[in-house]
């Protein structure tokens, strides 16, 4: 806890107008997208850094005192991550915020860790480039939040998710060290690649200050089609088809019949109900090659006993129908007071079984579950419409969600493909993750943070 | 040094037709591609792993005695990481040369780490599959090589490297604890990114045992063409213009005017030797786009004062083509007794300063130097050709390398893009990465590697 006398000192040494200290203020930090029953503590503080050097004073002040610093995109991710449970120092990135440099030649952005997300992607965009990781939440998520949570998004079937973009950081470590790890060319090979160590870290090994990112050519075009089934066999056997075809999907993800028809009642943005499911496939490349890769796609879905398909006839109408698959967090939120979105994956041959499996489980805990996920990847998203204020519905929830890791983990699949752990999942690594890796990464943990001040409990 | 009685304790343990401890049969394994004036010491023991529970033995075996262990794929790197400077035991991955598991519907590879790059190349196309890493020698190196010297290759312009391809990998610890890092799945979010740790760290952290390995669907077709330039300014013109264009080449390699003689003289391939550079780029993708991709990057390059192009008129001959790219450094050996092949990157932006400031001390130090590169991602290959035993041509040989680093870092540029490290550039790493990263990482490798038995001497 940090004494009033301390708060001024540091009063003196930062913009004082980017520090918050009363509880009043603090409590709106002391959750993120988490949902849970567990009160949060707020953190003592909270600093709008602005420079590197902010973020360099703080942690020296921090480690000497032993207080915990947790770095804060959006706190849009939905483990934890970003909470305090121990109090401590919430680092808010929302004045670091600049593109730094962008340099067409290079295919290379810089930007500090506050950049949304989409802000960024609209920036390449204008030059020609592509970033591509997307995840849902990219209209508000920041760049430092991505690689702290090791983010994907639907794209990342084609394009790999964000770990396959960052060319190096610029970190402050628990003792203050100003430190670059990386080249910040396109490729390197001088020793250890710590800036992917540093990737889904969540906060817990160095702060986040700048970024240098990869970026590839913008595909000319890109066009999505929806593609409607009967039943879950035939999504399966299509994305099966799907992926060992030679046509390479941008991204291929999936609605279930209770994601359709929620999110049609929340948007009406004509999606048909009568569906078990429904894929959204996104094609790209060159303009020349969109008409073969649109007719062996629909000959792939005629051959996997699609019952009906929508082409969208332009670019407009791929963004509208990926609003439709983005909008199903919220839509699913209609359902019930609180919702709780999960996130598992399993090596795409056993995708069937999974999708099977989450909805046995809703129905055995009487859930309301709207499942949809990157099932190009066997990455799945089952959404929980709960109220967390009743018993019942709470404790089915949480066994619901064990017993779905348990099946994804025996399928050969683990807890999570791009949420993170966070608190959420912590008390399940054990489970998933190799025992022996564990205390390696424990060790490593001890050798970037002695004093466990940053963000502590979380992934452990 | 192994006492005999240990080494018969070894024999009754393992397959002791795969030992290997006589000074005439270890002496093969003093060198690897790397050609230094420095004598190379043998290794004590050169072991044919068979199986990781062999690998565990000896680990366990070298921990308890403290006996330096040198995990070897084909020896083809070329900063000597496969080299003994003091003694040990060889571990030699020959014989566990199998693909274990491939998964068209996953698109994954499970392989043994002995496994040659260009059979695993084979074997996924054979499934219609693709694994893009393509290191010049993939034909001869290893799949467990490639991931310990983060190795990339022509088409990492588009497809990136091979850290990008590993999903999770079965390592045996310095201890001799048999740990499986990642999980296999396509994406991962549970905990630290420890394979990725793996990609480049030499053999240092942990022998690498299994590789899962990611796979994309191969791409329908490719068309390679060649276009010649007058002058360096107009092939980094080039390069520029196809970088920025929104054709997205598979590769973009460089030979300039030396080279090209020197391939020419040597292989009768075709090449045009009165021009001064030669980019080789390579187009795929579908069919039906690759008239489009032809057209445009033609007149990319006309607009870039290009002199001569040849478009390959189908697979076979593009195949042709690149041999003649891959083939440069066997052909430099016939300018002299020996070659010291380098590897340093820069921005691609700087591309230019590089190649004209790699000739200029090419002419400064007297020195026949071959200059390649996978130029579309700012990475250099300079060969020169000397006699190691000629004092003077080896001084100069040795300041003109010097004198390239220290230029590739003022320009932002860094060591080494997918040779490594080893112990050819160990004295200039300290000029090329942050000194706090390199703290850092000497403190990874203390936690791995306690008694520094892994291939100790090299990286740092």
């Amino acid at each position: 806890m940090l004494l009033k006398s301390e708060l001024n000192k540091l009063k003196t040494k930062l913009n004082s107008n980017g520090i918050l200290s009363k509880s009043e203020e603090c409590c709106c930090y002391a959750e993120d997208a988490l949902n849970t029953r567990d009160k949060k503590r707020n953190p003592d503080l909270v600093v709008f850094v602005e420079t590197v050097e902010d973020i360099q004073f703080i942690l020296k002040y921090a480690y000497e005192h032993e207080i915990p610093v947790i770095a804060r995109g959006a706190g849009t991710n939905m483990v934890g991550a970003c909470t305090c449970p121990n109090g401590g120092i919430v680092l808010n990135f929302t004045k670091m915020n600049k593109i730094l440099n962008i340099e067409p030649a290079n295919m290379t952005v810089t930007v500090q860790s506050g950049v949304v997300l989409g802000e960024l992607k609209q920036e390449t965009d204008n030059f020609g480039l592509f970033f591509p990781p997307d995840p849902s939440n990219y209209k508000v998520s920041t760049i430092g939040g991505a690689i702290a949570q090791s983010s994907g998004g639907a794209l990342s079937f084609k394009y790999g998710t964000i770990k396959d973009y960052v060319l190096s950081l610029k970190v402050v470590t628990a003792k203050g060290e100003i430190m670059t790890i990386g080249s910040g060319t396109i490729k390197d090979a001088t020793g250890y690649h710590l800036a992917q160590l540093m990737v889904g870290s969540e906060g817990t090994l160095a702060v986040i200050a700048e970024a240098t990112l990869k970026l590839i050519p913008k595909p000319e075009t890109r066009r999505s089609l929806l593609a409607y089934f009967e039943n879950i066999e035939d999504v399966v056997f299509a994305v099966d088809n799907l992926v060992t075809s030679n046509i390479f999907p941008s991204a291929i993800d999936f609605m279930d019949k209770n994601s359709i028809i929620t999110v049609e009642n929340f948007s009406k943005c004509g999606l048909r109900t009568e569906y078990s499911g429904v894929l959204f496939v996104e094609l790209d490349g060159q303009i020349s090659s969109m008409n073969e890769q649109l007719d062996k796609t629909k000959e792939i879905l005629e051959n996997s006993n699609v019952k009906n398909i929508r082409v969208a006839k332009d670019e407009a109408e791929s963004e509208l129908l990926w609003q439709a698959r983005r909008v199903s967090y919220a839509a699913t939120t209609a359902l019930a007071p609180d919702v709780i979105s999960d996130d598992i994956i399993v090596p795409r041959k056993n995708l069937g079984r999974m999708v099977n499996k989450c909805h046995e489980i809703a129905e055995k805990y009487n859930l309301k579950m709207c499942l949809i996920g990157h099932v190009g990847d066997g990455n799945l998203h089952p959404q929980i419409a709960l109220n967390l204020d009743d018993d019942i519905e709470f404790k089915n929830c949480m066994d619901a969600k064990a017993e779905m890791y348990k099946f994804a983990i025996q399928l050969g699949g683990t807890l999570s493909g791009e949420h993170g752990i966070g608190i959420e999942k912590k008390e399940y690594m054990a489970n998933s993750v190799d025992i022996t890796a564990v205390e390696y990464m424990k060790a490593i943990k001890k050798i970037f943070d002695t004093k466990n001040i940053l963000n502590p409990g979380k992934i452990f």
